[in-house]
């Protein structure tokens, strides 16, 4: 049986670096694997993510970046993860939902049953089995993605922006017991040990 | 006073020749007039349609199409439209939401309640003053489009889709009295004496 296994968190967390952790587990125990990004993942989605990430002189409002973020994740789940599911393969991806919740709905301040309209309108109750969430303040996260070069629209945007976003996390984290905390500010080792033990705890089924 | 007039109607229906008798009406009274096109008109509004007209490898999802539709439009109304109104300039669109409600909703078979949702979520109960639906055969219409050139991804579809569409148009342009049908399958003279005839009639207070 396989399954739909997301890591989220903010800028810097650690996300990529974590998804091939997932993987690696992954592929040791068996499994297939495939890994999206989002937004985008598919040829149109990763058309979706340019307009989203790019600076642009016309302001992008947000309620159409909260609508680009849908479109980008349907395209995404229809055309690339509910066929691998089917497949039996396992989809481990670095971001989904939660991101659009905590960013577009937090940082923004999107009403969150607008966000949950949407959702729902075009996804229905799909949704991943297992979300990985890297807490981490945000200057800390900032200041890792910084080192990493320039930085996108959404990158640059103030730090208030990203502790609201934060805060919606850590609030849609808890009340969710299909989502797991990792605190992401520690080393590179102890966020990977705990990742694993998470998996060895979450996954033991598999064997 | 400043308004926002819309033309609908499907492919070849005579839309954007009926806009410029519309500008020229508004001109001929000393208005200052501004026209849009949806999906589009902004540059990014723009980036979005080339995404929903184009021919892509991917298959673009009905329910993608719906948010990239809306995503366009939330950047025309608000970077767009609602300035100019605000500055006292009409406004005269080739297409607006009543398209979503009939392609994605009649066309498509997208549910009516969750394209309204939609709708409500990024624009509130922001609506045009005054519709005029151009009503056509669609084979009629596409004939004429055809003959202007290369098709489309939305106008390749099959007629069944526009006579859903158009039926659907019906409906919505029959039940709101904000909206105008005109019989669009007679000789160019004659829709353009019913457009003036028209707006006489509806915009009688302009003097
Ligand atoms: N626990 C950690 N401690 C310190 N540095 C880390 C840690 N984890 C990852 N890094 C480094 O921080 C940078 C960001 O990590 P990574 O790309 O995995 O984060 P991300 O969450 O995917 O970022 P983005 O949101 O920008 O995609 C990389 O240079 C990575 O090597
Ligand atoms: N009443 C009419 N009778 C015959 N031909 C017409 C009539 N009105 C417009 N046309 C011609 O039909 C073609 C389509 O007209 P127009 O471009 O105005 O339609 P449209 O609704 O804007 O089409 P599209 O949806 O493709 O933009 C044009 O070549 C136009 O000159
Ligand atoms: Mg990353
Ligand atoms: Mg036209």
């Amino acid at each position: 049986m396989s399954r739909f296994i997301v890591i989220e968190g903010l800028e810097g967390a650690g996300k990529s670096t974590v998804q091939h952790h997932v993987v690696a587990w992954l592929q040791a125990r068996g499994c297939t694997v495939i890994t999206t990004r989002e937004p985008g993942g598919t040829p149109l989605a990763e058309k979706m993510r340019a307009l989203v990430k790019e600076v642009h002189d016309e302001p992008l409002t947000m309620e159409a970046e909260l609508l680009l973020m849908y479109a980008a994740r349907v395209q995404l789940v229809k055309n690339r993860i509910q066929p691998a599911l089917a497949a039996g393969t396992w989809v481990v991806g670095d971001r989904h939902d939660l991101s659009s919740q905590a960013y577009q709905g937090g940082g923004r301040g999107i009403e969150a049953r607008l966000i949950r309209q949407i959702k729902e309108a075009v996804l229905g109750d799909f949704a991943p089995d297992l979300t990985l969430y890297l807490d981490i303040d945000p200057a800390l996260g900032l200041s890792r993605a910084r080192a990493r070069g320039e930085l996108d629209r959404i990158e640059r945007e103030q730090l208030g922006f990203f502790e609201r976003t934060r805060e919606r996390y850590l609030e849609l984290v808890l009340a969710d017991p299909r989502c797991e905390l990792i605190d992401a500010s520690r080393s590179p080792d102890e966020v990977k040990a705990a990742v694993l033990a998470c998996l060895e705890r979450r996954l033991c089924t598999l064997g």
